[in-house]
């Protein structure tokens, strides 16, 4: 069973039938999986990513939170499709990380390994720079965004690298946060500025690079900000 | 002499009255230095950091070459007042960074402390946030940050580490390059995203806990792409 199956069920099983507006949108009508997409999308920019609510965007879209969960699956999946981001981030950095982070070698190489390869994928490059580049201009956006990173991504770091067991929560968040900072720089040094070191690299080059830096922050005897000390 | 001096004298004996149209503008010409900016502007976004002259940038503005250098010293200098970033950020780093360097002692360290002081400072984070998305909406616009970023930030960065002295050119610049890719994820991560950890840590714990990655990668023992090896 997918995480989207095990959750579909169980919003089904919760709220059954609650949240539909009479006269509202039912499963099976046509443009109902586009209009819960419109709604994700305003209510994602409008209230952020913590702040917007399945039940919120149902209510938008007039539908039952069960047919957002229906077609959607979980609020990762919803805002990745609203974003036109073709993978559910989460998913993807489990599946490929879990096995390195387990033998604990070379995690850093690998993770840098797997967002260079995910970023320069059909789709994942615009969606990201659009990211970004709807941050730079609209403070809405950039928290939006910064919720989605804290959320999504940096929780999933904590999660299979064991940081999110083995040190306290403020820890775990300020190494998988240093880690952003090095990728996303490095994102935008290869995808946006081109500055030529960087994009004549291969990815296995940058891997090896930079892979020991991500693994400073993450495992690594670090200099921690006073209140985390 | 400040080196906007020096330039200055030189520009002058160099071209004597050369390049001023008939009928053109003269030093003292209200608007004159205005006008040149305006020039500037234009040329480094059609031909770059590169390709833009002072010799073109006067002849757009109907000057003598040696009326640009009078009011603005170097190209890089024209290049801040036109971008309007209130320093020039060789001079800048120079001065901040020969003594570090020089001792070795936390230089990474001294480098993020530096970086994150000037970006936080008046006039500059706008400046800087305003060419990142300018790249990130323009071709030609990455194209100019990218040329400046290279020429002048990390060839300064070179230059007062000894890395461009100690190292081939090519491995210079990637370690320069890495670098910024750390840096200027630290950027995107305080002063767009947000990042709460980021964001809550003192300037000097970040440069507590980046700057023996700055380091690592200017002195390091790092895997060097293979061309470079």
């Amino acid at each position: 069973m997918t995480s989207g199956e095990a959750i579909r069920g169980h919003g089904g099983r919760r709220h059954p039938g609650r949240g539909r507006p009479a006269g509202g949108r039912r499963a099976g009508d046509s443009g109902t999986r586009e209009a819960i997409g419109e709604a994700a999308r305003a209510q994602f920019a409008d209230f952020g990513y913590h702040g917007a609510t399945i039940r919120g965007i149902a209510a938008a879209a007039g539908v039952d939170p069960a047919l957002v969960h229906h077609y959607y699956g979980t609020k990762e999946a919803l805002f990745a499709a609203a974003m036109r981001i073709p993978v559910v981030p989460s998913e993807v950095l489990t599946a490929a990380l879990a096995g390195p982070a387990a033998d604990g070698q070379d995690f850093g190489a690998h993770l840098v390994r797997t967002a260079l390869t995910l970023w320069e994928s059909d789709g994942i490059k615009e969606t990201l720079l659009g990211l970004i580049r709807s941050a730079m201009t609209s403070d809405q956006a950039a928290v939006m965004l910064r919720e989605f990173v804290s959320d999504s991504i940096l929780s999933t770091v904590a999660r299979v690298t064991g940081l999110d067991r083995q040190k306290s929560k403020a820890e775990a968040q300020y190494r998988t946060t240093m880690v952003a900072t090095q990728m996303l720089g490095l994102a935008l040094t290869r995808l946006v500025l081109g500055l030529p070191a960087v994009t004549e690299a291969s990815i296995d080059e940058l891997a090896a690079t930079v892979g020991p830096s991500v693994d400073r922050y993450l495992r690594g005897n670090i200099d921690l900000p006073a209140e985390l000390a």
